[in-house]
């Protein structure tokens, strides 16, 4: 069988394959040339193996060596950053520029860079010291990570490079990555640019697919440590059950609708430019993004009706007239029609688009839908349903307790935001508003905005890409952000009364590190 | 039906009961005559509601009016102390002295207190401000925490003032607390204390009992925010999966043997010490601690065989001549004749109890069992059988290489313990050995330990009550230790461009708070 070769154990070498498939070019809405295997289970058995020997000899390793690795890992993908593009943009029908090579090639290897900056600074490990009672704790390795990435983002949550690889990578475990099938050229791609940099060579691993039924065996066999999922609710909830049931953390993020509320004041005062800036919020990768907004709450009252009406008007003329871009898979684009046909069928009205878009590949029109607060409160779980694509619900409240209400019944979301007047009159009377939905919309939300659209999520330690259920599966965890994603792939490591010379070098009375964070005695000190 | 009162949204009331039970006394062996109920669905309903209310009221309180609670909560405590004790003592047979009164009571206070300290602090919320990007994130409440204490800790564990207890109420959570059946007396004594300090009055609400489909009708609840458990492997899993289906977090500290390893020069060295050590902390609380030594791993070489043997024949003899003290309960004492006739049943030898002992109540014969490393490598299931009660099985093992093996079979435990010589050439021998085999053991328990019995659990930042599944269900939590075990119980909350002044005071550039510790632009940072 003439398919791409899985790494397994430092080695590519052929698959033992139960069949193959092909990607496409959605662009073009054909099958691309390159056959990869769907590995049978003995590809799997023989990672974990690897991993399982690699986790003890990671955990032996200098962290200088681990942070040495992720450095060069993102060089090597900037090296190769024309390859690597080519394979995704072609794979994914998203824009090159820009996107891809200007937007999340270099957001993918900045967090990588800092990732390796964390296991050099060591303060991640959150080394606590109580010198009195000579106990002492610190994060360490959990062991072998699985890592499902998503289909829209080829880079930045790639299992071979994203965040979550990152992570676990800088916990010290290694990682066995499944790509995602709709981009595995691309993942190949980025994965070879891998150089062997004194790691155990099974640190890294990857196959291109296996079937549902492995992937459950996958996710709680015991020679796995932890997991990390980015993908599909239907997925998420059955890996999750999966490992759960075995005993093994599984971090998922699987669902998010992303509401975005604009107050009265803020549609009188600058609907034209809200309107803009959501449309570009929107449309950004044709709408397949983790936050993309799919719910508007757009508070419409007798003062500011026709401000209200006219933003309105003005998304579904941008809708109409910008291109509709195509999405990411043939596949996709079914379960969006799928997704406009539910809202429609539980009482929202089509305003514009709702049907496959003209040219080449698989486009759907920008679509805008539009509903009642009293529609939304008949059929709060019909009408919260994610749509993964180019499509956003705008639901016209009219009052402050029906935006009360629809917030009460919201599921658990990635993102909450809210748009308010700026000055004047105007911003008394949404500060007023704000002070009462604020309290609810963050609740249900593990980021809250201001006047600023959700799709950006910046790499920052004081970033929460999570959220409550069933946005993601604990709201005390995000897979953005550093150090507190790396603490999803740690466990909790305790000496007591253990002997100086035989503690871990991070918890000794002194260290060697100038840079590094740790409590003593109550007290946060460095170096 | 003339039955103990629950507290349902701060008022003491009759249950809406399904039936009633009593307690026993275990010192004599008979039914307590307080009738206590077992609540149907509706008081579960009603304080999930009550609890709902209380969760959003907390979150706008002031943290001082919560940390004054945990203070007064521990002043009422021991004002009480005299009749919870009491009640304590017969309803588990636990001594009052060494124990209840002066040793796992003073700990609960104090327990109470950190907590209390920490809210005042509020370092626990883990501040992090990106000043650069405006994002910044903490910690906050979970939402409402229902929370199973365990039947051996009748303070320290328990639902109302254990552990659970104060990480949920410093996380700014209102508790619905299960009693353990085993001690509903002590259970409302101790609640009794709880006095109104301006906190919501379902703050803290109590039921004795419920059926088991209740039980997962609760913790799966939509209301629920996370759950507490710490019991029996078999209800803990049942829990889990409930919990889990539902989305909601589960923190479950279920089984632990807590392997201890003499190895061979400490046996040379100090052995009769050793026994005396060992004897003692098999025998607390007739080794109903989670972190009970049930299997001891005796190294035993031609070298040190004499003292090997005599380090076993000593712990024998002290096992026939301490007089068995009472457990918990009939059930409790058929459970650890269960165990002890699974263990011999799977190869171990009996070498003294292993029946029911004279005298009052449920006393069960101090157990010592016995069997060789190569029967635990081929039984290793059965083998490491939790016994909970006052039996151990010591398993001798004649080489590093059969060491090795049996750390490598081990489940996930709560605490590993290692003795080894203190000098001369018999330190240097164990310190080879414990250089191999110590990192084995650190990947299956959740706290190491050095020439220390691990029955103490020091409330400590640095401690680690916790570890691998199935001692946990998840290696990186700690249900013990401040504020690490506060984290269970809550969510991160990102906010992100939010205006200056919309902003929670934990979160503005600068803080009242002369001594909360914030992470501002990666630098920990005082007031």
């Amino acid at each position: 069988m003439n398919a791409a070769q899985v790494l397994i154990d430092g080695r590519w070498r052929a698959a033992d394959a139960e069949g193959t498939f092909h990607a496409e070019n959605p662009a073009k809405g054909e099958a691309l040339p390159l056959a990869f295997p769907i590995s049978r289970w003995s590809d799997c058995d023989a990672a974990l193996n690897a991993a399982t020997k690699a986790a003890a000899e990671l955990r032996a390793l200098d962290p200088a060596k681990i942070a040495a690795f992720l450095d060069a890992y993102a060089a090597n993908i900037e090296a190769a950053a024309d390859s690597i593009v080519a394979a995704a943009a072609e794979e994914t029908a998203l824009p090159v520029s820009p996107r891809l090579k200007d937007v999340e090639l270099p957001r993918t290897t900045n967090q990588l860079r800092q990732a390796a900056a964390a296991v050099r600074e060591e303060s991640w490990r959150n080394a606590t010291l109580d010198l009195e009672k000579n106990i002492r704790s610190c994060f360490a390795p959990i062991g072998p990570v699985v890592i499902f990435g998503p289909n829209n983002f080829p880079f930045a949550f790639n299992g071979v490079s994203g965040g979550d690889f990152a992570a676990a990578i800088a916990a010290g475990n290694p990682v066995i990555a499944k790509a995602h099938p709709l981009h595995p050229n691309t993942t190949e791609q980025a994965f070879k640019a891998v150089e062997s940099t004194g790691l155990p060579p099974a640190t890294v691993q990857m196959i291109y697919n296996i079937n549902n039924e492995n992937g459950l065996k996958l996710v709680s066999d015991p020679r796995v440590g932890a997991v990390g999922f980015t993908g599909s609710r239907n997925a998420g909830l059955h890996l999750k059950r999966a490992a759960e049931d075995a005993g093994k953390p599984i971090f998922l993020e699987m669902s998010s609708i992303n509401p975005v509320i604009f107050l009265p004041g803020a549609l009188a005062e600058r609907h034209e430019q809200l309107a803009q800036e959501l449309v570009d919020s929107v449309l950004a990768g044709s709408g397949q993004f983790c936050t993309s907004p799919n719910l508007l709450l757009v508070f419409e009252t007798p003062q500011n009706q026709s401000q209200a009406e006219v933003f309105l008007a003005k998304i579904a003329t941008s809708f109409t007239e910008r291109p509709a871009q195509p999405l990411l898979s043939s596949a996709g684009r079914q379960q969006l029609q799928r997704g406009v046909t539910a809202l429609t069928n539980a009482g929202a009205q089509l305003v514009t688009g709702g049907n496959n878009a003209p040219g080449e590949g698989y486009r759907y029109a920008n679509t805008l839908l539009r509903a009642t607060a009293a529609q939304f409160l008949a059929a709060p779980h019909d009408l919260q349903r994610e749509i993964f694509g180019n499509a956003t619900l705008a639901v016209v409240v009219n009052t402050q307790k029906e935006l009360e209400s629809i917030l009460g019944l919201l599921e658990g979301n990635l993102t909450g935001t809210v748009y308010s007047a700026k000055s004047g009159a105007a911003q008394s009377g949404d500060d007023a508003i704000y002070n009462v939905i604020a309290p609810l919309l963050r609740e249900r939300v593990g980021r809250l905005l201001n006047d600023k659209m959700p799709t950006g999520v910046a790499v920052s330690p004081a970033m929460n890409h999570g959220g409550p259920y069933p946005a993601t599966s604990h709201p005390g965890t995000t897979s953005v952000g550093i150090p507190a994603s790396i603490h999803r792939f740690a466990k909790l490591e305790c000496y007591d009364a253990v002997r100086p010379e035989r503690l871990p070098a991070i918890l000794k009375d002194t260290i060697a590190n100038p840079g590094t964070w740790r409590l003593i005695n109550g007290n946060w000190t460095k170096g």
